[in-house]
């Protein structure tokens, strides 16, 4: 079938909205009609190049939310007229990490970067029928997606899926470390190092969970003051003086340092950053590691010594260690109940056409906490 | 009191047995008489001067085992008698630390490195009566030793102190780590770094915990004999081939990595050391790292990315995460079963007088596991 689609021919070339070609679902797979979709520093990384692929022409978008049109053979858990969430991430349900419920781990992921879908071949062809790449199995800055049975997460009819889109990878990445991850006891305290959409939705994660001091650290006033309004009870301007942040930490929580930080710079990720997140945390305190950091990086800012001595943990995380079949079900309903704020996430809602803007304004940074893309 | 220790003038300078004064103990100490100690890594750090402190003259030594003379005010739980090993690490037993039952954090840890008791004096002194700096609260390369009873733990007479002592920093640090802060379950696998006494003790732990493959790691064929010796399933030369040695892991664990690595090559740890450990792990596996490394390295050879996208765990560890009061009485119950084997442990008795043949050993590396110094 022909749809619209923006398609990304080289890095930081500008996306052209244009019509392309997508086959009918295969095997384990099934055709979502796009209603929503938000954009993450993630796409923004193949753009830009950070991410180092050279995989083009390719589409990009990976935490959308639509409706189902069509299934492939094989599967059983959808039909036609079914509302769901895209998430980045299958679960074969079979390898050893789905066997032990971490989802999150699926031995699947070793190939989110292969730009195809499980069966090694694409989706999406331009008009001359050659191939065009194919990202995180999902591909949502087009009108249509085909994504495998097993990144999809159904929701009930009532929900707006122009919100819940955000469960699909932001969102639960955020929200997910704060409350899957840690085990954050109320009056616990917290040092939340970025506050673009991961770390607002780490606020609120923090913030259910009753942590006492929600300390937000950005270099941008505006972001500052989003993270206030998700539950932020305190906030660090970091004027790129590490020492300075810490010293503001320390004072806040009687020279102890928080029990926890969160780290969701991710490739704009300096060892500044990580050097906050690490000196923020207490004797025994644990740093989550989120955002995904550059590929030429080979060292933490970390000594050894301290690290050693006060007891400190380091932890990686991806999508917010997250069992997502039952978590965004979960996180439906504490948004229904107006338990987690989506409304004010989405700082800008956008038409596809529009995705150039959208891209401008993640890459100034100031502003943004998610931007929505909504389909016609 | 008149008594022998073996005083440090200066960094690498031969130590001196000779006579000082030891002053009795005062409130919340205790005097004993040292019946044997333990030669530590960590006392050859503040030899060599790699601990960088320019406390001198010190008496080092915090790995022994002795018998109470005499108790100074306010001890309640040691009277005459009594038999003990001394730790390295007091425990106020206030402290929010000691509250929460991780007395191994004990607030007073800020205190090790001062070189005086708790009350900010010194209890040894030159026949001039000038101070004698002291180590660890211990001291314990001296024939009495004028400790706080909150770093005593009680053993039962008919045990024998001269392999005991070792509970007291070495052995614990090791054993604990594999038992206490890893929770290694049956079939579960293990990388071992580094096989002097802590390595050694940490393959004693794991194999007790059922650990399916343990994998000893050094650079000397004679510890990775030694590591076969207490458990190790596997050894893996390190010729200083990084890439040589994670293939070896990998084709043990089945291209996977193992559950869990412990790090104990301390100060002599290299970017090499902790880069084995880091990738001998496994997706989501967690790394230690015991030996408390160089003050002047700055960095961890880690690279973000992979710890993010692998989920991996990096976590400090202090005297085997122990609750020391319960934790050696449990080891003194495992060695007294035979469960726990310290005498193929303790490759070396001297005496005080050949204290500098034992360091000389310890820093030629190859042979020892640990040397215990035994008094008249």
């Amino acid at each position: 079938m022909r749809m619209k689609a923006a398609v990304l021919y080289g890095t930081r070339q500008p996306l052209v909205v244009e019509e392309v070609e997508l086959d009918p679902p295969q095997t384990g797979e099934v055709l979502v009609k796009m209603v929503a979709t938000g954009i993450c520093h993630s796409d923004l990384h193949r753009y830009t190049g950070d991410a180092q692929s050279q995989l083009f022409p390719i589409v990009l978008g990976h935490e959308g939310a639509g409706i189902v049109q069509e299934v492939g053979e094989g599967v059983t858990r959808f039909k036609p007229g079914d509302h769901v969430v895209l998430t980045f991430l299958p679960s074969c349900g079979k390898c050893r990490w789905c066997h032990i419920g971490h989802p999150n781990k699926c031995d699947l992921g070793a190939h989110l970067r292969d730009g195809k879908m499980l069966d090694g071949t694409t989706r999406i062809h331009g008009s001359d029928g050659s191939d065009i790449y194919n990202f995180l199995f999902n591909s949502t800055f087009a009108e249509y997606s085909v994504a495998p049975e097993a990144s999809l997460v159904p929701v009930p009819e009532h929900v707006p899926l122009e919100k819940v889109c955000l469960f699909g990878c932001g969102f639960t990445t955020g929200f997910g470390t704060a409350t899957n991850k840690l085990n954050i006891r109320p009056g616990e305290t917290v040092t939340i190092v970025g506050c673009g959409g991961l770390g607002l939705a780490a606020t609120q994660g923090a913030n259910i969970s009753g942590a006492g001091k929600i300390i937000a650290v950005d270099i941008h006033p505006e972001k500052l003051e989003m993270a206030k309004k998700f539950g932020a009870t305190h906030t660090v301007q970091n004027k790129h003086n590490v020492d300075e942040v810490i010293e503001q930490i320390m004072d806040i929580t009687w020279g102890l340092g928080t029990d926890y930080s969160m780290e969701f710079v991710g490739f704009d990720q300096s060892d500044e950053t990580l050097d906050i997140a690490f000196k923020a945390i207490r004797k025994g305190g644990t740093m989550c590691m989120i955002g995904v950091g550059a590929h030429d990086k080979r060292t933490l800012p970390i000594d050894p010594f301290t690290l050693t001595i006060y007891r400190k943990k380091i932890t990686g995380v991806l999508f917010g260690e997250s069992q997502f079949q039952t978590d965004i079900p979960r996180y439906v309903s504490l948004f229904e109940q107006g338990q987690i704020n989506l409304d004010d996430m989405i700082t800008r809602e956008l038409s596809l056409e529009q995705i150039n803007e959208g891209f401008e304004a993640v890459l100034a940074g100031n502003k943004v906490a998610r931007q929505v893309i909504r389909y016609g």
